[in-house]
């Protein structure tokens, strides 16, 4: 007989099995099932023994143990996988059955099983699960994006297992269909950002100010007790305290191959923004960067006869120049989540989805990789104007803004200077100056596009579309 | 009866109908179709008449009118409306016929009909033609992709209409299906950042030097006759001499509305790029800062809140600072180049091309809007070694990035320090600085995703993947 307030899982890789116990704690009867039974015997015998779980051999006994309506979540690999998953659990489903699909899907397939699922009177929800296999365990930060009544049904569940900030919990329907999985998307191209940032940063007292690791770990954990207050901050302050155990003596960190691998989320948000017209340069760049770094042998082979700068005088002030640094990450950061939230309401526009931004940012502020916060003033921000064009314009960023641009520049051309490459924090510095300007000289690019093309041209001072025979005196 | 060595064009837009007159000055009989009867009777009764052409009310009546096997030239708009018509000609076509797919298509939907052609025994040519309306008519850039036996079969025909340098050809068989267009591709997406680089180094000279609109064309006819010689500088020169007939005494290029347009080929290159892992930093920059140009009412609105640097004391040389800007041109040109060039040898080893990348420096010398006296020089670096990683480790163009490297940092940093913006100028020196360096802060993005996720790392010292409990003392 199936349990009353129970839930079923399919899939016990780490973010599956984690998930799984996050909801058991929460006292919850789980029902697990796996492909391949011998990981779902493991589990029970391990992480699982002595608690409200139930294994299922047949993928029949699993839907059995559930009572009706049944509430189903998916964590197994995005694609293939999942249709599979949805293929073979499809048969034994009741209408008003309700699948979640917790992995990183790709938004427009989720936008798909939503469509298929919902003829087929089975309610579907795509959610983003953020917070790696910790977040699983104690609480992730959850964007769900299905029907508002399915949403209803699993408020409870998804707000429980989520993570908590002031005792609010970072779980929210963000709105119909693939919106879910399109915030998490976001989410993880800012991420990207977030990390090339950092390492921009790190990159420059390294071989600028030459600070040792362990002064690398004071200022990132000072930096942490102010405005850039932030997982990421705080795990890289910790990151250089790691002594490596096969060379001792050196730091871990200084061991590892700068090669930067990545999984697609990046890169998929930059392409929905190419797609949607919106500037999404930091994610973009911040993605390439790691394709750069992933040309290791070819940047052997180029330092050898690529010349960088004559290394300039340091005439800098240390601490002036400590206080530049943070100003820059946190000002360039800014920008970056300025692009994000402009590309999730471009998104928003183009899908329907009608997003809370106030409730975005509430639910990236906990349980997720990018919390930090300064997602307070994010969401204090969008509370105050949901239509808000674009972050900086907000009074709180405005400010921001003008008091720490100078300190960007000065860190952009000091890394120029030096021969250091800082793509993302150029590009934030672009964006800036390019969004602040009422004049670009895409006038000029106009006017040849009419030269060669014909393409016509609009006027500052009149409506309508022009076309002018250039070549004609 | 059909007359021999007669040639089908279907579609009589401005690009169809050029290319029509075209071939029939090279001494083909040109049977033409439209989709609207009426364009056919205008272009025979205008531009058409007392030539060897024949208009078709019906396409049955098209298709009978050519000798066989048929070469039939498609200029229709790409997508749909090109499916539409192969599926109106196929019922009327035999085996051993041609089509030529002259329009801007996606180089992944040439592979589809590549091969679906193939299996009704038609073959399929997928060519990019550049050059626009004036190089339609007397001669533009050529990149066919198809079989090597369909495009023998063309190539007489290819090569006479196309343009010349040198009396060579500029038109080649680039490789199998989709090829040719994917070279279009990627030759839009630099003309992009060709025009993109012009015009920030233009607002640098408007803005900081204040050079009037004859000093303006004075600069760029100048370089025209060195290493920047090319169409885009030479209209660019132009484009400063042209008045404006509606308010008399300003230039025309001064009051065209500064938003950019973009049709696509830009964007695809840039998520194509994405998709191969092939960093395209400048083609991306460019088309990012043509989104950022059409968001106008929002610059203006910021322009009003969001702060620019104090304008700093200008303490350069003229000359000088001129010379920087001729350099960083350049450079940045070049740095372009080796993306565009890297990006399409990704794409090769992908789709099994086998690229030729002389062949297509060659090709693109002339007709085409990109073309520049420079393309010489990549010929030869491809021909010495089609296998280069990159343009920048060719002798020509590592000597030219050893000398130019600091006026592109000098004109960077003016520009930051002026608030001027300059994404693709600015993402060509962070690409020359990153690709340049052994090391990169790459081992601490390893770090944080290993910390966070379990990503695991490679280590600088020995093989293989680890994984570190980063937070165990």
């Amino acid at each position: 007989m199936p349990k009353e307030n129970n839930v079923g899982v399919v899939g016990l890789t780490v973010m599956g099995k984690n998930l799984a116990l996050n909801i058991e704690k929460r006292g919850y009867f789980v029902s697990v099932f796996n492909r391949t039974y011998q990981r779902t015997k493991d589990f029970l015998e391990n992480e699982g023994q002595g608690k409200n779980f139930q294994g299922n051999e047949q993928i029949e006994s699993f839907v059995a143990s559930l009572a009706k309506p049944r509430v189903i979540l998916l964590m197994v690999k995005a694609g293939q996988p999942t249709d599979a998953t949805i293929d073979a659990l499809l048969p034994h489903l009741e209408q008003g059955d309700i699948l979640i699909d917790g992995g990183n899907t790709f938004y427009k397939d989720t936008i798909e099983r939503n469509e298929k699922m919902n003829a087929l009177g089975v309610h579907f929800i795509g959610t983003g699960i953020s917070g790696g296999e910790e977040g699983a365990l104690n609480g992730p930060s959850i964007m769900a994006g299905g029907s508002a009544e399915a949403y209803r049904h699993v408020e409870p569940l998804l707000t429980a297992i989520s993570a908590k900030v002031d005792d609010e919990p970072c779980a929210a329907h963000t709105g119909p269909d693939g919106s879910g999985h399109y915030v998490k998307m976001v989410h993880n191209g800012i991420e990207y950002s977030d990390m090339q940032l950092i390492s921009e940063i790190y990159f420059i007292m390294k071989n600028i100010l030459k600070l040792s690791g362990s002064e690398l770990h004071d200022v990132f954990a000072e930096w942490n007790k102010g405005e850039l207050d932030s997982y990421l901050i705080e795990i890289t302050a910790d990151i250089f305290t790691k002594e490596d155990k096969e060379v001792p003596g050196t730091l871990l960190v200084d061991n590892i191959l700068d090669t930067a691998a990545q999984k697609g989320t990046g890169k998929w948000s930059s392409q929905s923004a190419l797609d949607l017209g919106v500037p999404q340069t930091m994610i973009t760049e911040s993605v390439y960067a790691r394709f750069i770094s992933a040309l290791k042998n070819q940047r052997i082979k180029a330092s050898k006869v690529l010349n960088g700068p004559e290394q300039p005088e340091n005439a800098f002030d240390r601490e002036e120049l400590l206080e530049s640094l943070r100003q820059a990450l946190y000002f360039s950061k800014i920008c970056s989540y300025a692009q994000g939230f402009a590309q999730m309401s471009a998104a928003s526009e183009e899908y329907n989805w009608n997003l809370d931004y106030g409730n975005i940012a509430m639910i990236f502020r906990g349980g997720c990789i990018i919390r930090a916060q300064f997602l307070q003033k994010i969401k204090e921000a969008y509370d105050t104007d949901n239509n808000l064009d674009n972050l900086l314009l907000d009074p709180y960023f405005n400010k921001i803004a003008n008091e720490y641009h100078p300190a960007l520049r000065k860190v952009v051309s000091l890394a120029i200077s030096h021969g250091i490459a800082v793509p993302t924090l150029s590009s934030a510095l672009a964006y800036y100056d390019s969004y602040r300007s009422e004049r670009l000289p895409a006038n000029l690019l106009q006017a040849q596009r009419d030269y060669f093309g014909a393409h016509t041209y609009q006027r500052l001072d009149k409506e309508g579309s022009f076309h002018t025979e250039w070549q004609e005196k």
